[in-house]
């Protein structure tokens, strides 16, 4: 697929834009609850969003191509290439179509706090990746401090899990604490109640495209074709029900209560001039799964809390996908290699990305180590999340003189019910 | 929730009925492709599908509660009840509306042989419980020779993953063997290739009918009221890739390659005159999944398999499911424990339901031992599954004259692609 990278130099009639997450050089796409319509198809430029059924009204986006623009569903052929090329057009300094048209500013062009941003998607399902391979070697340590870090299947595939798609939320909506079941360290019997050891796990999502049918087999080459485009998510844990109840089929109850994702989709388009090689793969994989050129992205990430007593979140972890042993497209390409179909709206997620520095680590659980170094913020610490704790993830990619940015996923944590 | 009971002693006009799996006691409901239409709900008595649809115009159901039945999503409360009640009056023996009505005869009334049946409902997701016992403890001796069959979580909790929804397929249907990622016993590396241990697992399925919101739970004594009804279920399942992928997060590509049920949805109301106790838990579980009068039930299970080399399939396996250790409702209470929503055409699984004794093993891998003991099938033997090989699931509680049948859940092995 020919990407559409919008030049370093190119700069929009929307004012501030460039200095936002979202310059002319980003244009990802979500869904929003807009003022006088139920929900729409939008992109993002600077701190303002842009309703496309209204350029589509207006005759600025062909209609042949896109009868509608109401959601990422009216997509004809599951990609945003074409249509961010012509929002991008429509965008930049030199087009007067829409920047000198006052009246239809005012209907297409809406500042963001005006909307309520939304699930992009409703995950056709949802599958999260354990791919971060410092967090991979972290729990192995934490949990079996007697063997190798890494299991051995780990270097040979992308190991993953099914995970509950309708428990997908978008950043901004509350996290109910769970309850659930759990078995004390030298308890008789399990109790049910509140989970007392809430976690957050830092990973990049992203959303698929165009599908494929079952019984047939994506190439690590062709994987990125069916990418939409990538969000940032936040895999909530409880780590105290993923004890007690993992053995032998994996998480089930401690993931599936709140999966948290950005609402805007940023596309490999915007993301291209940020590919990298990624780390070594030693030993070298199989053939279906290996990589073919640059499929790892050097994407800045960030991880901040607040708790109810402090005034401002703080930075607590750093860290940058191209910690990530697996690719997108090698997880895809081996989905897809026992014939399982994959659907526009898959929700895929990365894993927790930890880097190997203490204060890269992209969970609670490896930060306090397991409860053993309890991280400080501000003037109290934390070993789990506490209610009213906000969690902030945030991502980019550092431009010349821009970024692509991802905005937040941004959780309060609220009390048991 | 009030169940409709069809009195052992009621007839249906519909000839030889009584002797199939769907006499006027049952009336399960299934999808079928139409020679007409496009796809109907239709329900089943005795060789015949009755087609809703056709029904509801002639004016014998009532369309202001029905508006159109031309699926399950038109159920307007996401139960079958109040329709398997009319729909049993209408075929009752002493009712001439349709028995002498020719014409309408002629549209609503076709052979099942004419028709082609669906998957009952996409299912939004699926779930697959471990809930049989016996099954357990056969993998726990085999996989964990040194150590207690169960689990410490397993009497406290049903354990359960969440599968790939979009695999389900429908009774019919072939099954292609997965190619995947295995590692051989003493190989330095693993391989890619067509999967060489490919089995099949006996379980009792169920749809749910009604949803319940995210943040909220659903009582034992609640939970049936959301089961819309039951169908036999085929977890096929591909023993290599499993092995080498399932640590720690669980089995994947092992099981998303197909999972098949069986069309037609066998009520709680038709089931209600087989409740059982349902073997005794202990230790007690926790409050909140305990269970609350009679949630078991005893519908007796077969497993048939039919080499290329075979004139008929032969019966390999016996079971039933009262060999369960957590029933149905228990699985949705503990699953909703944590606030995860369920939602209409959520699809659900008990696990491999093996028996106590060797011919009562659910699972090729449990019949032949893990290869050690290769089933005798006709002049052959089986470890596992080999091109060609149909896999038929067979289901009934027995009634007084007549049975509650769920037909067949049957597969047969295509060659790896």
């Amino acid at each position: 697929m020919a990407r559409h990278i919008i030049p370093a130099d190119a700069r929009t009639w929307v004012e501030g834009a460039q200095e936002t997450d979202f310059p002319i050089q980003n244009i990802p796409f979500g869904t929003a609850k807009l003022p006088d319509r139920e929900e729409g198809l939008v992109a993002a430029i600077g701190n303002q969003v842009v309703v496309l059924q209204e350029l589509l009204e207006a005759g600025l986006i062909d209609e042949s191509t896109y009868p509608a623009l109401n959601g990422f569903y009216d997509l004809p052929d599951g990609s945003l290439t074409d249509l961010r090329r012509r929002v991008a057009e429509i965008l930049d300094i030199h087009n007067d179509s829409l920047r000198d048209d006052k009246r239809l500013r005012r209907k297409a062009l809406i500042p963001m706090s005006e909307v309520q941003m939304q699930v992009p998607i409703p995950p056709a399902s949802f599958v999260d990746f354990y791919s971060g391979i410092h967090h991979a070697s972290n729990v192995g340590r934490m949990f079996r401090p007697d063997m190798a870090p890494l299991l051995p299947n780990y270097r040979h595939l992308p190991v993953g899990y099914n995970g509950r798609a309708n428990t997908v939320v978008v950043s901004g909506e509350k996290v109910i604490r769970p309850k659930g079941q759990t078995m004390g360290k030298d308890a008789e019997a399990p109790e049910f109640g509140p989970c007392r050891e809430l976690d957050f796990e830092l990973e990049m999502g992203y959303y698929i495209g165009e599908g494929q049918p079952m019984g047939r087999r994506i190439t690590c080459k062709a994987a990125e074709d069916h990418i939409l485009g990538l969000v940032l998510c936040n895999d909530w844990s409880a780590r105290d029900l993923q004890r007690w109840e993992y053995q032998p089929l994996g998480p089930f109850l401690a993931k599936s209560f709140a999966t948290q994702i950005s609402p805007w989709v940023v596309t490999l388009d915007a993301l291209d001039p940020f590919r990298i090689e990624g780390m070594e793969q030693d030993p070298p994989v199989l053939h279906h799964i290996r990589r073919q050129g640059l499929q790892h992205f050097n994407i800045e990430l960030e991880v901040l809390l607040q708790t109810p007593a402090m005034a401002s979140p703080q930075v607590i972890a750093r860290s940058n996908t191209k910690h990530l042993y697996w690719s997108m497209s090698q997880q895809i390409a081996h989905q897809t290699s026992n014939g399982t179909p994959i659907e526009f709206g898959d929700l895929m997620a990365s894993g927790t990305i930890s880097g190997p520095e203490p204060h890269e680590r992209g969970s609670l659980l490896e930060l306090s180590w397991r409860g053993a170094e309890p991280l400080k913020v501000g003037e109290e610490t934390r070993t789990f999340l506490e209610d009213g704790d906000v969690v902030i993830l945030k991502g980019y990619a550092q431009g010349d003189g821009f970024r692509i940015g991802f905005g937040e996923c941004r959780g309060e944590v609220a009390p048991a019910v």
